[in-house]
């Protein structure tokens, strides 16, 4: 095992690194940039140092400082969380050429996980089912059979442009054909995809040693999203029934094993409400936000996980030995104003106590007295609420987030606590449109973003 | 389901209930002394009554007051919590006298267990192993057939008296009949009790309904004391074998059936490090500080449970239902000065940021910016760290203990740290005496208390 790791990122994330780290008898390096000398990260790893100014792009995404300062601080290997560098595969190289392991899978596959079209091909190769009909349409025959193949409803959609532009929906080959003369496929190349009306953002979490062991640690719902955000997540899926459960966890480890996939990771699909079926999506070749649900719902820990396969260590388990218990949801706390359009709120927290008691976990990256700077994302903390029941997880995030205090900053708790008290939501009648179709309207036109303010905006 | 409870305590305790009821969509009602305006417990609940003055008998014990703010809030019941008035048998019976339903056993089981010798009486009716051979001895032959009941080694002692005078070990006959020639027992009375040298404080938490069902949910040890106040909790308890764990839930299923015991409550029992037997000390009949532990390895909520059972819920369990899932360690932080001698230490809390993250609950009744008392007992929040074995819940709690941070007030954390890095500790070596016989040595004899500062000591 490794004796000291240093971890490449900051905030909550940070912290929840360096916790597993402690657990685990490892010694811990932060890094840290001019603004967050004081971070929560900074006072609780056992070293610390600093690699630059505030702006990320000269400390957190600055790969010589990082590697400069593992190899100063003496660390093994690089714990690089999410967001920043977690997902970009020269660093992963250049942490590798400098000697140092990289906690997370090889560059080779962050690269060919990151180019959607080489992840879209091996995927394809490897059975799972896709949104796109990937192929340019040549004629009418051709996006008939393409059609079939697919299923209806498709979407005819330009393969280059956007903003809804010449798309159309069909139900049937009739309303296809209908669809196609509205078009030139000869002058500009239009492609089919699976059109689903109403999805649901699954994601099946796995976990593969670098002996070819793959297992899959159970799905999270990520469905309630605003502007593509993931907003609250949980697990299982309120939508699976146990067979559909089984079918996208075998699709999960199959997707991994195609690709000699390493370490932990996440592969995303749609599921179609309507139908039942899953489509592929992505893989997230790194930890995310919402692992927390599936360490509640399994007990299985997947940030000291990432660090024992990185230091080489076997899976000890078999698919059969992973029990799910209860329902975990997580809630993020974001510093920013859900009644100014979610306006990041940066600024000093004047008083901080967090929600606590049974059933309930809070990773947070703040205490009272720090300032949230405007510099990075705007999440502070998670929290995590574990019932036996979905109806119960949602009591008790309820409670929870009643009893949380921040003040100093505004934050989306509000907005949190209308998605819980939502009679859909809470009947797990939910889509990623929930919250633009089922939610008190929000003027999302009147929430266009000065510049003044732009800065403010997330790049975790 | 109950539509509104008073919780007749403050502190963390309350603020457990208050949760509880929070997530079972129960109103809560909080009682305060004049002190307590600001306390945690208050800002949680719905509604909340002044009872009184800071000194506990005139609000927290003042049975008529606490009973008036539950009629005049129109509450259904009255949780007492621990400590105060939860184990007294007269404030149950006005509770129910009040048409009020008291979260707990009824008045005569309160009254029945609280009864040292009636619960020893009907104990060893129902076949429980006992310490003492509760007769007075009548002669050598009556006192050798007593030795050989026991079994040996016992110890002779008077039944009036103390502090150690006139008590003779015996190891065998002839040292018994040897120490009875020391003594005149046709003078004064004396008793035979089993002498354990080295005994581990063991209790099983039992669950009883009104309908008759009994379950156990696991033991608890709680050897780690000092001044017979336990300090660090744990379960399982590193000490018993599947076969002794079956025993003594049996056990404690046995004792709570033999008195019709109903509600959650507590069967403590001493075991013999060096023989492995069980001794029953006494019934609990109430939510124990420790209870947290026992929560963690069962995920079942024994607050929940009381409400429930008190509502008239049957349990929906069998033995074989209940599962025990990694190991539980509980600190409880204390306002106190390991460096002066655990002396109290109130005051105001300047800074406060608790312990967080995967597979750690902290259950506080504090924040940063209130005060605590010198009227009540100095506990004032527990951490309770969930690690798959003894030995990862030890390492999760020193990270928990080593990112906890209060100022303003002095605590116990650096003596718990102690604890949880002494090697006896952590091989599981323990027993009742493991803070005198194992930590550094602390000078009881220099820990005299002087009278100005007496008043701080606990009546929790």
């Amino acid at each position: 095992m490794f004796k000291r790791i240093l971890i490449a990122n900051r905030g909550e994330i940070a912290v929840r690194i360096i916790r597993a780290c402690q657990e685990l008898d490892i010694e811990t390096v932060a890094v840290y940039s001019d603004v967050d000398a004081e971070a929560l990260h900074v006072q609780l790893a056992d070293y610390a140092y600093n690699i630059g100014p505030a702006d990320a792009m000269k400390s957190y995404l600055n790969m010589d400082a990082i590697i400069m300062a593992a190899k100063a601080s003496k660390s093994e290997a690089i714990h690089p969380g999410y967001g920043f560098l977690s997902e970009n595969a020269d660093f992963a190289e250049k942490v590798t050429k400098a000697g140092l392991i990289f906690i997370g899978p090889s560059a080779e596959i962050i690269r060919q996980v990151g180019n959607k079209d080489a992840a879209r091909a091996a995927m394809k190769a490897a059975g799972l089912p896709m949104t796109i009909g990937s192929e340019p349409i040549v004629n009418n025959e051709h996006a008939c059979n393409l059609a079939g193949e697919i299923g209806y409803p498709v979407i005819l959609k330009p393969v280059s442009g956007g903003g809804g532009k010449s798309m159309y929906v069909a139900n049937n080959q009739l309303e296809l054909i209908s669809a196609l003369n509205k078009v030139d496929v000869t002058r500009s190349p239009f492609y089919l995809e699976t059109y689903i009306s109403e999805a649901r953002h699954i994601e099946v979490q796995i976990m593969a040693d670098t002996y070819g062991n793959v297992l899959h640690v159970g799905e999270r719902e990520c469905s309630i999203q605003r502007r593509n955000q993931k907003v609250l997540e949980e697990s299982p899926s309120s939508a699976l029934t146990p067979e559909m459960r089984t079918t996208v966890g075998a699709m999960a480890i199959r997707a991994a094993k195609s690709i000699y996939y390493t370490n932990v990771g996440t592969v995303e699909f749609l599921l179609d409400v309507k139908t039942g079926k899953f489509y592929f999506m992505e893989i997230n070749p790194r930890i995310q936000v919402e692992h927390a649900v599936t360490e509640m719902v399994t007990g299985i820990d997947l940030v000291r996980r990432q660090i024992r396969i990185a230091a080489g260590e076997p899976l000890n388990k078999k698919q059969e030995d992973i029990l799910f218990i209860g329902h975990a949801i997580e809630c993020r706390i974001n510093a920013e104003d859900p009644e100014q359009c979610f306006i990041p709120s940066p600024g000093h927290i004047d008083f901080y106590h967090e929600a606590g008691g049974p059933r309930v976990r809070v990773d947070s990256g703040v205490c009272a007295g720090m300032t949230v700077q405007p510099h990075y994302d705007s999440m502070v903390a998670k929290v995590i609420a574990h019932g036996r029941t979905r109806g119960d997880a949602i009591k008790i995030m309820r409670r929870a987030l009643a009893e949380y205090r921040i003040s100093g900053i505004k934050t989306n708790i509000s907005f949190q606590q209308e998605i819980l008290n939502n009679p859909h939501f809470c009947s797990g009648n939910i889509d990623t449109q929930f919250v633009y179709k089922r939610m008190t309207p929000i003027q999302e036109a009147e929430c266009e973003i000065d510049s003044e303010n732009k800065k403010y905006y997330s790049q975790g």
